[in-house]
């Protein structure tokens, strides 16, 4: 075998995005008010690509752009855009160019689009839907947010049982009206109970006389209604699901996930959990002004004022110890930011185990001892450093063997505290990865604070 | 409408995996040595929880299950076992169990299993194959890794550009062999360039006399063998693509590579960054040991050792001042830790931002002085609390203007450094998650120490 080459990190995808002269170039038309070039310019561009470029410009920028261009938004764009933005970029578009773009959405991106309306505002966009897809999308509002019945789609192909390879054919040959993608065709029984599926391939590669029942797949697993989209998220992922029907409370079938809108909500909830962990609000985005910035992550700033001031009270207890021996208060701030680290490492670990189930109440026992004793470990790891540091730099090996005491209670603390806040955030309904760590590094600072000062007043004073 | 429900979260899903009873059942079959009983209650189960079982059991007794079931042990459950364990269950299983299970396998399940084994290990393995199976799975592994090459199965179905659906069609009903999962039938042209691809609906529902050429897709997107697989899943969300071709330098076709593949490998580069920003190494699991797991996470607190250590020193140069003002030891940490928070918010935001190519050299500069201005609103909003607390409470109007004025100064670091560190990382060609951490709350906590001190024995002594 040769030696492996290294991977590129400009792949082909980089060339269908825009480098700084087409974007410039695009400003420019736009300023100029020159539609004709700006059509030019974005004739080659992929929707999803537009959808960016609409939300990178700047707000004034966008307005002027949406003046342009309006006419060639269509519903392909229209679905790719931003939350963050579509409202804005909704209202600015003529109503028959509005129309026109829903018309040509499947249900589940019309879904997404107006879930998050007024009531009027619904209204105006299901009246330009055809009575089918207007009751479909109907339908699926009536279900609960990020539950299956929003991420389906109604547009579903299904075959009889008892049909063969060459109908299901001719069917599929006949039917003007096919979703843009599907994947299975889905059997359903006389009461439209999903019963199985076939693939396409499958299909392809079989003789017109066989009957579909005996190339149905093992894979098939009907998901209801109700389900969070986070779970079936999660099913797509671990048993390799392309495509799943969805079925109401009387198991009959009223949609289909498709995997790519199963990768879109895997990809927003390891986002909201990543931003979570660092309290930012999933609603962050890089177009938002200072002052939205501001105020997203304010809160818990104001939280750890209030945090912080537990801490403050801790040390103030020992303001005789300080005032005796001044370096401890140089080196106090050691043991609580590396207990707030390691507290940070076992709650990452504990939440993302949350979220992919590998932490379950069968093995929480073992995790939580797991912890304790590498929390243990880390901490006579941690001591022995800072005793020879003491020794040696400082050259105070009492101070040195106080500060590694202290450190190896909080490494404890932290550790345990950090699979243990999220388990019982968990067990109580809550997102662990919302406010474990204002919990957590709450606790390390202030059992960092608390063993450092009290055990130096009582060693060393 | 009627008013939403609540979305479920016990799922259908749940159905499938282990409650309790049956994990028992299990553990008494395994620790009775009774594999018919074994065999019985795994039958129904899916590979992927028969994979997520064996994971979660403890060494001692997954040692006498593979022992018990290595029989059963099939390309399917193989493909599924975490690399954690992987090398564990290899080597126990029976040679021709592993030679059976391995020719079941895609050649891209067969690459990702062997890929870290040392080459005498991989050469018994390569031994089980086909001669094309092998030649496939050796030009994957010349790759680099995490490489599209690494990633992409060799087994394609193509058609000449010329053909009909009807050719096709008959074509595929002749093939004996087909991937079990195909989306797509490339179109290549007489050299093996591919140059469009038809969607196995669009063949379904397509007169047999229609060319192929009339009914191509425009989502067609071939990726470099070369490409990183980050960014090969980043183009499939993005772009919403099923399946693409893979190019070599040639421009030939030489596989593909499925969207299943490609969520997988979104899923691992979210949780590596999720890990990563909490400082862990992205290869721990929750089956570790408590000595692995202090392993993993000892570097990053020792080297948190070194950076408090810094802050250490800068409180070290106002010994004095704290001698005189015993009450400023207790309340500095206040202003540090609210400064560690705002630098981990916008770095989370920046980094997120930075993989999602959201936040641009076209925007960075927006970017920064949007953080530069929400840091500076925030530091006055959490400034006015602190003085007016240090009014109220403290009776010591002067100590929270004080107070104040060093988080204005901590928050505008916080803010900007969160930003700039991970940008800075990032045109250095390294992982903005990695390090981010550690430079931005090691700049939070010596300025807030700094400011708050500095301020204090100038303004206060």
């Amino acid at each position: 075998m040769t030696e492996p080459r290294e991977a590129e990190t400009e792949t082909p995808e980089d060339d269908f995005r825009l480098n700084r002269q087409e974007q410039e170039a695009i400003n420019r038309a736009v300023d100029d008010g020159d539609g004709p070039a700006l059509d030019a310019l974005l004739e080659p561009m992929h929707a999803a690509d537009i959808a960016d470029l609409i939300e990178q410009l700047t707000p004034a920028r966008r307005r002027e752009f949406l003046h342009l261009y309006s006419g060639e938004i269509d519903g392909e764009i229209l679905s790719e855009i931003d939350e963050s933005i579509r409202d804005e970029v909704v209202e600015q578009l003529p109503r028959d160019v509005l129309a026109e773009a829903v018309r040509e959405m499947d249900s589940d991106d019309v879904v997404d689009l107006i879930e998050d309306m007024t009531p009027p505002e619904q209204q105006e966009i299901l009246a330009a839907l055809d009575d089918s897809d207007r009751a479909a999308v109907e339908r699926s509002l009536t279900y609960p947010e990020y539950s299956a019945g929003r991420l389906m789609q109604s547009e579903v192909v299904t075959a009889p049982e008892h049909w063969t390879v060459g109908e299901t054919i001719d069917f599929l040959r006949a039917e003007e009206w096919l979703p843009d993608q599907f994947y299975h065709v889905i059997l359903v029984d006389p009461r439209r109970h999903p019963t199985a599926y076939v693939t396409l391939g499958k299909l392809l590669a079989s003789r017109r006389d066989t009957p579909l029942r005996d190339i149905t797949e093992d894979s098939f697993r009907p998901i209801s209604v109700l389900a969070e989209e986070g779970d079936v998220a999660y099913a797509f992922n671990k048993y390799h699901l392309i495509s799943a029907p969805v079925v109401d409370e009387d198991d009959r079938l009223v949609g289909v996930i498709t995997i790519d809108d199963a990768m879109s909500v895997l990809d927003e909830e390891h986002e909201e959990d990543f931003l979570r962990m660092a309290r930012v609000s999933d609603e962050s985005h890089v177009s938002d002004g200072p002052f939205q910035t501001a105020r997203q992550r304010l809160p818990w700033l104001v939280a750890n004022l209030f945090t912080a001031s537990l801490s403050a009270l801790v040390i103030s207890r020992f303001e005789s110890t300080l005032t005796q021996l001044v370096i401890l208060a140089a080196l106090m701030p050691i043991v609580a930011s590396t207990g707030g680290i390691a507290g940070t490492q076992s709650l990452a670990v504990a939440v993302r185990a949350l979220a992919t189930r590998e932490l379950t109440s069968a093995n929480a026992r073992r995790v939580i001892l797991r912890e304790l004793a590498a929390g243990m470990l880390n901490g006579l790891g941690l001591a022995a450093i800072l005793f020879l540091a003491g020794s040696l730099i400082l050259g105070a090996p009492m101070i040195g063997a106080v500060l590694g005491m202290a450190m190896i209670a909080n490494q404890i603390v932290a550790a345990t505290g950090g699979v243990l806040v999220p388990l019982g955030l968990s067990r109580l309904g809550l997102d662990p990865a919302l406010a474990s760590g204002t919990f957590v590094t709450t606790m390390t600072d202030m059992m960092g604070f608390f063993a450092f000062l009290g055990l130096a007043s009582w060693i060393l004073i």
